[in-house]
């Protein structure tokens, strides 16, 4: 009989979330802040299905509240099987670590190693016994070259964010961490193009690029920890995609080390460049199975001064849609955000959250839209969201809406989108989906899981219109196989009719490496495994993510 | 000895130039819209240098004034060797094709060949017996999978306008012409995402857009005949790309079919889709060489209703940059277009085009800039834009500048920056180059040219300055040999060196294949031709082009 280890913590709850950590990328995760190691305690459950979901309840110990988070801990070797072509450390290969990286780039050291081998959602658990710290691109081309000789499996890792599963080993990989190439290289003020090492932390570069008067393209819940390396290998989405384009527009250029050591140069910082195929997007996404990114360059916009923000009210799904459409004319060029969330997800937070007041009282509406505009002149911006909004209200698009007067009302409106995932836990159980469905199409799922489930789920809809990009929530009381049976593959399948996504911007990693054939032909899953098999012939390069270990093992 | 030989051609010479045949991207051409037969002559010429440049001069016949255009055809056979182990034409391959496709998607007639058989620059000709006309998808798959498995080469051609040479054969080639593939399949209002065969041409879907309120992301000279499987085959750049990005961004999805015949469907219409490798990008800039796109998935802007013209002067070129860095944060979000030129190129214009003058008489100036703005409120643009111009004039960044206050204005103002490649050709003999270069160094190339070449030649810079894209002409009184060689590899070295681009936005085709390795590592073609050789193992698909063959060539 399989295993899992459900693996819970108390969590000291605060109602002074962190802003990004409870966006819509983060909602899974709480307070993350807190120690990993803090008050973990485990248990042994029987049934797969928990794994697809996690729930949390609060609690009152010693006067303080808390959230009792729980997690479950797949037992991987019950589900995967590890390659028996891959080698196992020896001690040969520790001298061997040890005399091109020295003593301090060689991490043996099990608590170091436990985190290294723990993912950030706590749900998917490594082996590893060794941890490589490069601090040059030719200290990792002589790793992989090394390893790519004696069959040594690797994963490389950055901030170790993902929420996929794909930043950890599954087995005994080694892990390669990029942490320690971490300096800014160029900056052109000109061009805005900056070039860095792949372990620059998100977050530092966005100081570093404030202080120049620029921002970064994307922005993250996890910039704390998440470095840019791993960004560009998991595309990265974020909260500036509807401005700012995907990865696959701002980065310019990357150098990568492919599997056998070689050094891919293709680190231009040129925004045109037509000689030949342009490779670097392989990389951009491949989520470290393709060769491990050592360098970026990217296109950084410049930072403007003015922010405003609107909380608008809309009768019916349509009129969302005619919505954006009109911002996108109206407002176009200062159009920075555009996001939805239905009176469900209001009802929630207004009933889970505290010190959160209906921006719009006076009645209760079907859907709520934030429009967000970012612009060089605050007076212009504001005059142009003004005369939207008035004429939007006169044509009936938008029933009611308002616009943040100060920074204390924009951060009350934002707390509400971003308050969904947490109102949500408080709720009770909660079946997560990050789905990328044509605009047009979007509500209809939600309709037809609410026709599916009936009263035993509270079905909860919010997202970044904008992107086409749906974050499905059902509530319940508690998990039940019953519940997750008449979600799944439902769910998936659907998204897979409308030729939508089923990871808008996660991944696939470990978990969802076996979902590919929802949102990707055969033909074309054919074609990824035959370059990885190109790339990486040995298939050491972070195994069994991303692509099904079966159709790699097809010769 | 080798052979090339000499075509011109009498041109009937109007000062009424289409706008954008004589912009950047067509400047060698002059009037393109008097049918090609008209008036050629050929004469054979021993010398292989005049093979990379063309000279015009103009003449008055019978009180017209004729601009008389020359032309070097490569006797292509004297540089490259047909592949032996490709087939050659049967009568049981044309029953074959003409089962499929009937008659009328098979051509044969000696004339359309030539056509199709001749590049837009009348530079390479090739000798292709068949041209195939597929109306759909699967004809496109049955054509491939034949010439696959009778090692047929074959070219892929939509509308022919490519300037290196790469969409005409090199040989006897079978031309596959998606042309007859022109339907829009869809159009989302809400996101502006269309969808659309690859035989559509560019004009008739920014007409199609106008209609719906928005515009393609790119915007070419050859609009009125270049398709949109070519542009994204080419990657294509245009006049849009420094407000919209290059087509890796825009390009949401695509359908390509394999030179087995096996059809890729990657024709996501989503913003965002992280489910693997991200693969259309290979095909995004291939010229054909590893798939044929058939369909194609692309987001487009809105249309916005104001756009504004300034044009500026600079005394130096770091105030040029200076001017960039300003413009891109005061002007931030509403900025569509930053050129400049020299004055060097000014005076070529004011000297040779009748009817313009300078916009800015009172003094003479060493650069000057063009500053195009498009917003969605033209009060709103107009202030933003005149009090950009005074603080730019009272910190010195600018030393004079006027902005655009009618249409006539405007158009006089652009026909400066658009007419440099006819004043060029007007000026005698011109070496041209296309050249991305980090911004900041952009003009040392140009003072490095200067200084080589001294009296000998009249060195000319303009270009996309916010793309950095340099536009380097040389204007001397004839092509020498000696000349060449001061320009020839100094240009594609200095390039090289300053890790540029030899092919901003034209890709390389024939010309330039053998060039690659100015612009790419050794360690990136050397991927290149893998992917190439996995995905087209007989090189049946554009042969001869992209990559050098002697790097195919290899095992």
């Amino acid at each position: 009989m399989e295993k899992w280890r459900l693996t819970y913590r108390l969590l000291k709850h605060s109602s002074n979330f962190d802003r990004r950590l409870t966006s819509g990328h983060r909602y899974l995760f709480g307070r993350t802040f807190i120690p990993f190691k803090e008050n973990f305690r485990t248990l042994e459950c029987p049934s797969r299905s928990y794994v697809n979901g996690a729930s949390v309840s609060f609690a009152r110990v010693n006067g303080n509240s808390y959230a009792v988070q729980h997690r479950y801990l797949a037992s991987v070797a019950s589900t995967t099987q590890r390659n028996p072509d891959f080698s196992k450390i020896t001690s040969d290969d520790i001298t061997y670590f040890k005399k091109i990286l020295g003593e301090r780039g060689v991490v043996q050291d099990e608590e170091k190693l436990d985190d290294a081998n723990t993912d950030w959602m706590r749900k998917h658990k490594g082996s590893s016994k060794l941890m490589l710290q490069p601090r040059t691109t030719k200290e990792v081309s002589q790793i992989l070259k090394y390893c790519n000789s004696r069959c040594l499996a690797v994963v490389p890792q950055g901030g170790n964010t993902g929420l996929v599963g794909g930043s950890v080993p599954v087995f005994d990989e080694v892990i390669i961490n990029v942490g320690s190439m971490n300096n800014i290289l160029s900056f052109d003020k000109v061009s805005g193009i900056l070039v860095c090492e792949a372990g620059c932390i998100l977050e530092n570069l966005i100081s570093f690029l404030d202080n120049q008067g620029f921002i970064m393209p994307l922005d993250l819940g996890a910039k704390g920890s998440c470095q840019i390396g791993g960004n560009v290998s998991t595309n990265a989405g974020g909260l500036r995609l509807i401005r700012y384009g995907s990865l696959h527009g701002s980065v310019l250029g990357l150098e990568a080390v492919l599997a056998n050591g070689t050094v891919l140069d293709m680190l231009g910082t040129l925004r045109k460049d037509n000689t030949g195929y342009d490779l670097k997007h392989l990389f951009i996404g491949c989520e470290g199975s393709l060769g491990i990114v050592t360098k970026v360059s990217i296109l950084t916009p410049p930072k403007l001064s003015s922010v405003n923000l609107a909380f608008l009210a809309c009768e019916d799904y349509a009129s969302c849609q005619k919505l954006l459409l009109e911002a996108k004319r109206k407002l176009g060029e200062i159009l920075s955000a555009f996001e939805f969330l239905d009176v469900n997800a209001l009802n929630l937070v207004l009933k889970h959250l505290d010190g959160l007041r209906d921006p719009l009282p006076s009645s209760v509406h079907n859907f709520y839209v934030l429009i967000e505009t970012t612009g060089s002149m605050e007076s212009h911006d504001k005059e142009k969201l003004e005369a939207f909004l008035l004429q939007s209200m006169n044509s009936g698009i938008i029933t009611d809406g308002v616009l943040a007067q100060d920074i204390n009302q924009t951060s009350s409106f934002w707390r509400i989108r971003e308050g969904i995932p947490e109102a949500l836990m408080k709720a009770g159980a909660v079946y997560k989906y990050d789905l990328s469905v044509p605009p047009e199409k979007m509500y209809e799922l939600v309709e037809e899981m609410r026709a599916r489930l009936g009263s035993a789920a509270n079905v909860v809809a919010y997202g970044h219109l904008g992107d086409g990009n749906l974050h499905l929530n059902i509530s319940a009381p508690q998990y039940t196989d019953g519940l997750l049976s008449k979600i799944e593959p439902f769910v998936y399948e659907w998204t897979s009719k409308h030729r939508g996504s089923i990871s808008a911007e996660h991944g696939l990693g470990l978990m969802k490496a076996d979902k590919i054939h929802y949102s990707k032909s055969p033909e074309t899953v054919l074609l990824m495994a035959a370059i990885k098999k190109l790339l990486d012939p040995n298939r050491i390069l972070n195994p069994y993510k991303v692509l099904p270990p079966s159709i790699l093992s097809q010769s």
